[in-house]
This record gives structure tokens, sequence and C-alpha cells, in this order.
């Protein structure tokens, strides 16, 4: 299995409604330091999993509505507890829809499976990996 | 699948009988990293893997025996060999066992795998991964 | 010149009024990662720069009221623009007077210097550095 | 799952043919930080899953022929596109060879699996894995 | 005294002629994880020591002629051995430039040093620090 | 000023006598990543601060005789307590003596400050840093 990752950020705020978060019921903030794994079993000609170009523009698309905000105040998260892992779902599900709707480019026909990884700080990180159709 | 990860550290000494070992057969010690990574396949509707405050607070308790101790005079350890592998495992069924005493919690009945890492160096660390009842 | 230096972190949100800030305006957050440095030029008897445990049950102490906040309504920061560089002297200034007030032990009355660091994503970070009376 | 992984780095000159690869196609280069993972069900007695000198002995033997060189004028990768995942299987392939020789010792026989990867940079990186007979 | 600290990357191709380069005298390549950092005394009203989002920019250019590129066919670099330490100071110049030319914006004016780290491996790294005028 | 930076490691048991180290009294050991820095004012025609090979090859040499030992029952540092920052000078004197010995070579003798780190988990380092006549 080969595999390619890249990485960028987001710079958020949220809370955590629920006993269990502790002080993190409170309204506070996170920087997710994102990686994107991209695997596929076999190489085309050219060598690459994906264009990693195109990987890094997508990956900067599907963070934007995420980065500088207050995800409380978020439409499409409402109702959701925006925690570390379910973050990383979210995000690999746009990059999913980014891959099927051919941003990625020709190469990502391809891919068979994604990983997203959020870390959080030095201490902490949540990922979500799955299949891709 | 979903994943947290957490990291502790511990600070041990020990030797490594065994020609394989060479100068580490000596009296030396080491700094080891602890990356605990736990697995579930869904998340229930508070959207976390696990109790992070409660994961860290049990492995901080699984490695107090191991941190600050000459792993040569462990009782628990001896006629084993403790290299980083072995205490990836050791580590791996103290959190096991925490995870069956209810230690992380309510949560933790979904976990269906767990990882330990050590990381010892810059160059070199190991790890221990496997599913759990 | 000897220093140690440790590390915990914070996770806040806030926002940073001022169209050089462009869309940090906003409600967000981030995780700093902070590090803090003790300077001296010799060492005491036990050789140590500053006792470690105490250091950072002092910093945990000062970064107390900053984490799990908004900052944009903590009365001690009101009228300031809390950037990354300004957060640094904040928690600079609450270590001096940790220092000041014995917080961190007999030994600290040798410190000449100090510096904190925060690091707020894989790409940038910022730092306040000075000497302590 | 046990696993040891190492760690050893190249520096390399090489261009990408291809539309794709955009201002890569021009003569450039990196560092690669290579990392080799070691899989292994159980342990032998002594408790390793490799003899972690042999493994490093074996990867700087395998990395010797690609490091300081422009990948361009290699005969051995002739007529292939060197991207990040494409050398990533190049060194599996000499690390497994280097298994089957007997360079990695004897306990190398109980490894079932490998992966290899290459950090470009710290927002890129490459990998294959893979079992090994 | 404040600071910032920004980064981005450049992968270049070159050789070091000089026997006291050993293999490196061969055309090869690096990967350089450049770090700028800007000093300043005092903080202005808006609390930044520089504009981070210009300096990001500013960096971009300064490091464009270099990156995907031959430094051996640089005529801006002809006559001169491109060790990391050169390169730093190279980058550290152009970065200078940048700010007497306004490209930091009006804050900078208000920097009194600076300093460029080039990062060439996880074992390795070279930098540069003066005063700008 | 210019400065270059190399890396190496160091794996020790010691134990650290004084009510300040609590636990730490007893045996344990400790994995300390060691960076070296070499500064100076200017670079020589071939635009190196120090041969990176042999500053290598003097780290090495310097750690040997305190790598895979009980620095407990080392004479060289008999009534000594052997903390982070006692042993970061240690090494500090032992490059500093491999530079006057030749150890360096030539282009050495233009180095006028070094600066030893010892980084001993991934939240603790201590350092020290002065002239070098």
């Amino acid at each position: 299995m080969f595999a390619v990752e890249v990485r960028d950020h987001i710079m958020i705020a949220h809370s955590l409604p629920g006993e269990v978060f502790g002080p993190a019921q409170k309204l506070h903030g996170a920087t997710f330091v994102v990686d994107v794994a991209f695997f596929r079993a076999e190489l085309p000609p050219d060598n690459i999993v994906v264009d990693i170009g195109r990987a890094l523009e997508a990956l900067k698309k599907a963070l934007a509505p995420l980065n500088y905000a207050n995800l409380d105040e978020d439409p499409a998260l409402a109702g959701h507890v925006t925690t570390t892992e379910f973050l990383a779902k979210t995000i690999f599900e746009r990059m999913a829809a980014a891959r099927r709707d051919g941003w990625l480019g020709p190469h990502a026909e391809g891919i068979s499976r994604m990983r997203v990884t959020l870390s959080e700080s030095h201490v902490a990180r949540g990922w979500y990996e799955a299949d891709v159709a």
C-alpha cells in the first residue's frame, strides 16, 4: 500500500457541551494541525498517489469554512459536539467529496482509503480513517 | 475507524542481557515518550472515543510503577528482557486492564483496539497494537 | 549561561481587533504550546537552574486563568489585543511574579533571565525574553 | 502486532518529468528523512522485533547509493519517475532484500511486514507498506 | 525583547566544491525548512512584532528564486559555496531588503534584529542572526 | 553571527541525590538528545562554521564515555549531581577541549561560542552556552 500525507492547519473557537468535557464546556479554542493521508494499492505511471498541489488546494478549500471561525455558530455543525474526532470525520467527508467532484484531479480515482488526523497539542490528537468508494 | 491518542513519559534505568544488545547490556537508561491510541468503529452521541481526562489519569497510573525506577529490580518484570517492544506490550496490558476495571469511564466500552508507542530517541521507537475484548 | 526550559499548553478563544489581523478579527481560537526558559549564570551546589517540579506547578498556576477561556472576556486582559507576542509577555510577568513570591523555591533567586515562547501552529510562534531583577 | 522503527536520512537531487509536477520538473532536490518500521506478530525470547544495530547498518547500506546523488543519473532508477512514493518502495525492496540475505540477522526471519516512510518537509511525506514473505 | 518566527521551505539541488565536503561535492540536494525570526524591543499599540501575513508573503517571495532550483546555475550565487550557513545569510539579506522596501508593512520599521534558520535534516541546521538598521 | 548545530543522543542511568529531586533520587535513567551549536562571527572562504563531519565525530567521541552508562559509577563525575544542566556543561567542556586539540579541524579556530542542549523529554530540556577562547 502506498500513501502520501499533506499538512495544513486551522485555528477555531468552540465549546463542548456535556459534563464529560469539564472545563472544555466553556467557550475556548484550538489550533488543529491537519494531516490528510491518501492511500492506494498501486501507483500509476507517473508514480504519484495524488497530485500534491491539488491535494493541498483541496484541503485549504475544505478547511476554509472552519478556519478563524467559532464552530458553535457554524450552521453545518449545528447539533453536533465538535470534538477532535468528530472534526476529523467532518474534514474526511469534505475531502472525500472533493475527490468525487474531481478537485483532486484524475489521479485521485485510484485512491482507495483516506485518513484525517487533527493534532490539538503536543500531547493529544485524533483521527478518522476509512475506505473511499 | 476513529482514534484518539494521548502522551505522557517515563524515565527509567535498566540493562538488557544478551549479546545482541551490545553496549546496552550494561546498566543504562531511557526516556520513553509514551503514546496510547484508542480505536473505535463508531462514536457515541457525545462524539468522543474516550474521556481524555480519564485516559491521561489512567496512563499516569499505569506508568507510575515504572517511572523513576530501575526496571532490573521490578518484581513484576523479573525474568523478562525489558526492551522497548516488551514495555510497549506491558503498558498496553495495564491500559487494557484499566479499561476492563472501569478506569477509562463508560465510554471506553466501545473501544475495540489500542496501540502503545514508546519513542526512545529521535531515531528509534517501538509499539504494540492489538484488539481489546 | 545555564538554562532549563519546561513545557505546558493552553487552549483559548479570542478575536484580534484591527484591520491588520484580516480573518483573525473574527472570534476564533488557538492552542498555545508554552515553553518557559529560566537562565542563570552559575549553578548552585545541587546543580539545578530551578526546581523543575515547582516550575511546572507555577506554570500551570500561571496558565490556569487563561486555559479553556475566551480571552475577550478576561477582565485582566481588557483593552489589550491578545496577540501571541502580548500573551508571551503576560505569561512572562506572571512567572516573574511567581518567582518573586517564592513559588519557584529558593533556587529561583539565582535566575537572572527568563523567556516565554508560545507556539501557535507548526509554522508560527512568538516569544518574550527579558532579565528578571 | 509488535513494531520497531528506525530513522536515517538522504540528501538527493532529481527532476520529476511530467506536467503534473509543475516547477518540480526542473532539477531540484530534497532531504528525505527515512523511517523503516518492522512488524512481527510475536516476540522471540529476547523480546526484540529486530536487532536495531543491524537494522540501522542495513538501512545505511540500502541508502548509500542514493545519498549525495543525482537520481536522474542513477542507472538503477532509469526510466522511473523518482517520486517520494516510488523511492519509498525502492528502499522497501532493498530492505526486504537485506532481510532475505541475512543482513538483519537471525531475528529478522520473524518479520512479517515492513513500512518505509520518507518525510520530505514539515508538510509532506509518503510511505510504502507491505508484507514480506 | 519580543520575537515572532514564521516557517516555509525550499527544495534545492546543489554541489559543494572543496575537499572538506566529502561526498557532498557531488550534485545532490536538500529540503531546507526555513524559519525567519523578527525581533523588536517594544510592541506597537496593536501588539504585533510584524504583520505575519506580510511576513509569510515576503518570505515566499524571497525564497521563490531558490525553490525547485539547481543553485549551481543561479547567477546570483555564482562563485559562492552554497552551504546552509551561506544560504541562511542570503535569505536574511533578502528579507532585510524586503523590510527596507516596505514589503513587511509599516510595523516592520520597529524590527531591530532578524534570524534565519535553515533545518536541513532531523540532525543538522544552521542560522544567521544580525541587527537590521 | 553564524551558527551550525548538530545532533546525537545518549542513554544513561543515574540518580540525583537531594530532597529537591523527589522521586528522581532513586536510580532511574534518561535519553538525552544532544544538540551542539557552534557560533562564529564571519565565514571563511568555504562558507562553513565548522566541518560537520568532524563535529559529529567529535561529538560521538565526547559522548562515548557517557553512553549506555550508569553515571553514578563514572569516576569523572564523582561528587557531582548529574543534572541535565550539569551534563550540558560537561559535554560543552569536552567539545571545547576537542576544538582546542584540533579534533574539529582547522576551521574550528574561528568558532567563538558554543551551546550544548540536552532534551530529556518532550516537555523539558536544559543547556549551557559560553564563549570559547
